[in-house]
């Protein structure tokens, strides 16, 4: 994750674990206090383990970043904690990666978010993954449009963003919809597809959304679909959203979700709008499971023994050696014979073991085991690390 | 860091951050519950935000790892808390970078974990430091030979290891040993230099430390100097200890230290030998600041340019291709013109911009201008990624 984000520019960005609470509910709401990990420490002073990154992010950069070149593209990873119930997926603790991109506001920056989101769930390894994408100005234009007054819209994109269609009825009657605009609200939440999906609509934010969809497609982002009924509940989105979710096992699950949104002026700052996005490290590792993937472990390319006591310290010599060029080793720490040691290099899954013995030594050479094989050849010392370069020993 | 130790063929481990108080104290005694952040949550249970990770490593040892084969080479990297007033290098909350070599208990274990030390303090750029290496066992053994009881001698190392002289000598009298004897103990802690100020000692611990010191030449280790004083005041140390210290601004200041342990059998496992070390990081990157050191950001190989609002989606195409080979690219996601972009490009420290200019995409070429010298060339597309990597635009 951290190289994909850097190969798209982001630098990685790290806030502290415990912040004020208000920090989260100017961000979220006074409901999010229920969710918090809140306390009170030694000094009396209230401290809450943060439930989620974005708000300390803008927190820093209204304090200490406004004059850096824009946009800035920032990305973190680290714990984040949620008082709940643990249940499959969700834990208290959990890791979170994400990205922010800060001070642009275009079909550009936000299709660079998307991309960066797709780039990471793709190298993730995840496969059954779509990106739903879309735009919650078309459906605030139509409420707008029908009549609704601005304080009402929030409350009635949150139940409709549930599929609560019940419940935002009588909200959106309340507000002085017709049943025909109702319909055709609700019909809004329900349109998904290509982008050929959009020409039914017409204004600002569906050329906007095209615009996204153009870029992407230029950055050849896979699995993408149009979904006008992502709408991510919280007021301070103001344009394009989207969700990663991952089909397995039957049901849906929502991996990575993200828009393009305003937070900097309610923490003191100048409006900025910005884009970003989440992905629950959990969530995706559980998803990866279920899909039966295994998560590549860094290999030993060379496990080196000393046949005797007096070979030791030319073992260590060795593996020092290698492990200088970067190819990673390992060494009998255990005073093994050699039997229990190649037995223990293949529990390590060791590619190569590195036999150093008496005779060989006699002519500056060592024994090179390939593990999987079992093939034996003798190798200059003076050549063994380049034995290993040529062997793509290097990679991780 | 992770690069250092998987080099090394440690694994990396992950523990929660809050614990029970329960798991510190066992460890560490009581004193430590003053140091830590304890909350009671919501559902009435103790929790601490940790203050170290050996404990939650070793009891993670006891509980899922007892059967892996040995030995058992982890390391974590993660924010630690601690309740104090805050001061240079020392915050409440704090990264610490750790390994524990779990299972292994022989002089090659212990070098072992000190070169990945020396490693990482290498590689982390720091340049006055040095390695002091002791072993508490020859002064363990000789105030067991001067007649101290084990129940005494716990409190006189703790006096020992702070230099509390005048608080050791009361303490030492009243164990019952003589005034050479005491001199002679304080003048171990004193003694310090290369491996040839041992040929004084005698006796196990000295042989082993010799040991230690032959496998750290043997793997080239730096800057290593044995110090019989490093005590490293806590009990559960047994046999080689160490500290890693950097001189600087006339202060020395300690940025690692470790040594060989058991503590498994506190967390109710079998008595299991370990070796392990932490390194602070926020008291590291305070020395290189201090030290003029600038952190290596990866560089922005290519920022991608569109002259006009119709070569924007191919400008995309281009970062795509590049970030897709692993090349780190940026593109402009604000519309300036190209002065401006220029501009950017030179703030983000980008080394070579991609202009896609109409004219040029005519014979599918783009121009690619490196940003220090200026100078300007024209590159076809489909050559463009190759350009690049030949112009080692995959390193970090």
């Amino acid at each position: 994750m951290r190289l994909q984000a850097s190969t798209f520019g982001f630098r990685e960005i790290s806030t502290p674990i415990f912040e004020h609470a208000e920090l989260f509910t100017i961000k979220s709401g006074p409901s999010i206090l229920e969710e918090m990990y809140a306390f009170t420490d030694k000094g009396g002073r209230d401290i809450t383990l943060r439930p989620e990154i974005t708000a300390p992010v803008i927190r820093f950069f209204v304090n200490e970043l406004t004059d850096a070149p824009r946009p800035l593209k920032v990305f973190y990873i680290g714990p984040c904690f949620r008082y709940e119930r643990p249940q499959s997926g969700r834990f208290r603790e959990f890791f979170q990666f994400g990205a922010e991109l800060i001070g642009a506001q275009n079909p550009e920056s936000d299709a660079e978010v998307i991309a960066l989101a797709a780039s990471i769930v793709e190298k993730a390894g995840l496969k059954d993954y779509r990106i739903r994408v879309g735009h919650i100005g078309i459906l605030r234009k139509k409420l707008r449009d029908a009549g609704v007054s601005p304080e009402m819209i929030p409350s009635i994109l949150q139940k409709l963003d549930k599929k609560l269609y019940d419940d935002a009825r009588p909200i959106m009657e309340q507000a002085g919809m017709s049943d025909g605009s109702i319909d055709e609200v609700i019909g809004i939440t329900k349109v998904t597809g290509t982008v050929s999906v959009l020409e039914d609509f017409e204004g600002e934010s569906r050329d906007y959304l095209q615009d996204v969809a153009k870029i992407l497609d230029a950055s050849h982002v896979k699995n993408l679909r149009i979904d006008l009924g992502v709408i991510r509940g919280l007021d301070y989105y103001t344009g394009v959203v989207f969700e990663v979710d991952v089909l397995n096992l039957g049901a849906e699950k929502q991996v990575c979700g993200g828009g393009s949104y305003s937070l900097s002026e309610l923490f003191g700052g100048e409006r900025v709008f910005s884009t970003g996005f989440a992905i629950g490290f959990d969530r995706t590792l559980l998803v990866l499971e279920e899909e039966g993937f295994k998560a590549p472990r860094r290999a030993i390319e060379a496990y080196v023994i000393p046949v005797s006591e007096r070979m030791r310290e030319k073992a260590f010599e060795i593996a020092s050696a290698l492990r200088a060029r970067g190819i990673a080793a390992d060494v009998d720490l255990m005073r093994r014979n050699l039997a229990k040691n190649l037995k223990y290099a293949n529990s390590i899954k060791a590619r190569r073991a590195v036999i150093v013995g008496e005779k060989e030594l006699e002519t500056r050479c060592v024994i090179v085991r390939d593990m999987e094989t079992g093939d034996q050849r003798a190798v200059k010392i003076d050549d063994l690390v380049e034995f290993f370069v040529k062997c793509g020993g290097n990679g991780v």
